[in-house]
């Protein structure tokens, strides 16, 4: 069923009421009828069951039949940083990330980025928010990921320090018997991590070094070498493993 | 470095020699010189680490400097069987579980795949065969995988019979209590799984009772609904998580 994200002065009692954008997806787009069903999802991450009454030219008008429990956010929140890449590349990762829970992404402009920020920031966030918007919506999730949009090394740095636990995806890390991505995951015991991939070329010596002094643990993702693309997916369904699956065995 | 896999006969005791695409590789592609370096793997998985000693127009010789023990396979052999789906998804597919460690990778004919398997199986194995290679190299394996090809479903039922589990990615499965994908995995001992997720439709009702009843057990991925591109990463990655990640905490 469709799913669509509210402000939360849409939900009003025991109705509803979208316009704008969601107005002609549903109308147009999907174009459903009266006695037709939605999920909608507001700011609060509380989920309901809506069957559309009125569709008029200018809105929706839906009566909500249920509020919907089922859990679909991951307890801890974790945010994705990606080494600055090529733009189809940060699409697909933000589009993968979001099925698997991710509660943030922003780009990180690093030595061996082999690509330049060039469009204006403010068109490219809004065009990421419109893929994990989707990507949200298509998966169940109950919230958008936050997009955070692009960083000098810097001032990521600066910006890392509201994390409870800052990692990064480091090749040499596996091999020198440092902690594991698993003993980190175990004996986690805050709220919010943020994990850096680094760009197709991996990390300098120099940035590996400073992520260390500021506190970044560097972690090693298995024996075999994963591209940037697929290490954040790699992160990602390790959290979801670890937190979200029994073990009734 | 690059990576080469070549036949067990290319290795001759402390030399190798490479002909065909390889050596076109090499030469006009890397454009490398004499005392440039590789790694070559042969059949049986051994990693040599070999030097260029001459390059001519029909072949390249080298000298085996070493034999790497860098443990770079999955212990368990996990074959991805993907209902059949557009190209371009199949093959980012591939790419992406070759990075993660798959044994195999075949796409199955089911009610609700909404493209039918056109063109010739040879020319999609042959492509599919490219990508697994390719991916393989980059990402250090020892071992190309295995591409099956396309299968209608009954002779997929059959070809399954060769495994000691076979999986199939239900999203209904989370949320009755049954297996979750950790238990299997926790509980697994013994050699090849076989994993099957659907199209994007996902398996009709009828399916979904044929594969129970041919001994295919159901497994939730978490709470969220994940594509068909993804939920086959999130279940390698699981594996690799679980088998290859050490928990020193």
């Amino acid at each position: 069923m469709q799913r669509y994200f509210v402000k939360n002065h849409a939900i009003r009692g025991k109705s509803a009421l979208i316009q704008g954008r969601d107005h002609h997806h549903i109308k147009n787009v999907m174009r459903m009828r009266p006695k037709d069903k939605v999920y909608l999802c507001d700011e609060n991450e509380n989920v309901y069951l809506a069957e559309i009454a009125v569709i008029s030219q200018q809105e929706i008008v839906l009566n909500i039949i249920d509020q919907i429990d089922h859990k679909s956010e991951l307890e801890v929140s974790t945010t994705i940083a990606l080494g600055l890449t090529r733009r189809e590349k940060q699409e697909e990762v933000l589009k993968r990330i979001t099925e698997l829970g991710a509660s943030g992404f922003l780009t990180v402009a690093l030595e061996r980025s082999v690509v330049k920020a060039g469009e204006k920031s403010d068109s490219i966030r809004e065009r990421h928010w419109s893929i994990a918007k989707e990507a949200a919506e298509q998966s169940h999730r109950r919230r958008i990921p936050s997009i955070y949009g692009h960083f000098s090394f810097p001032d990521f740095l600066n910006f890392s320090e509201q994390f409870d636990l800052c990692l990064f995806a480091y090749e040499e890390a596996g091999r020198k018997g440092d902690a594991s991505l698993k003993s980190i995951i175990r004996s986690f015991r805050g709220k919010s991590v943020l994990a850096l991939v680094g760009p197709e070329g991996g990390f300098s010596q120099k940035e590996a070094e400073v992520l260390m002094q500021r506190g970044f643990v560097p972690v090693g993702l298995g024996p075999r070498i994963l591209r940037c693309e697929t290490a954040p997916l790699y992160i990602m369904s390790a959290f979801s493993y670890e937190l979200e699956l029994k073990d009734e065995s």
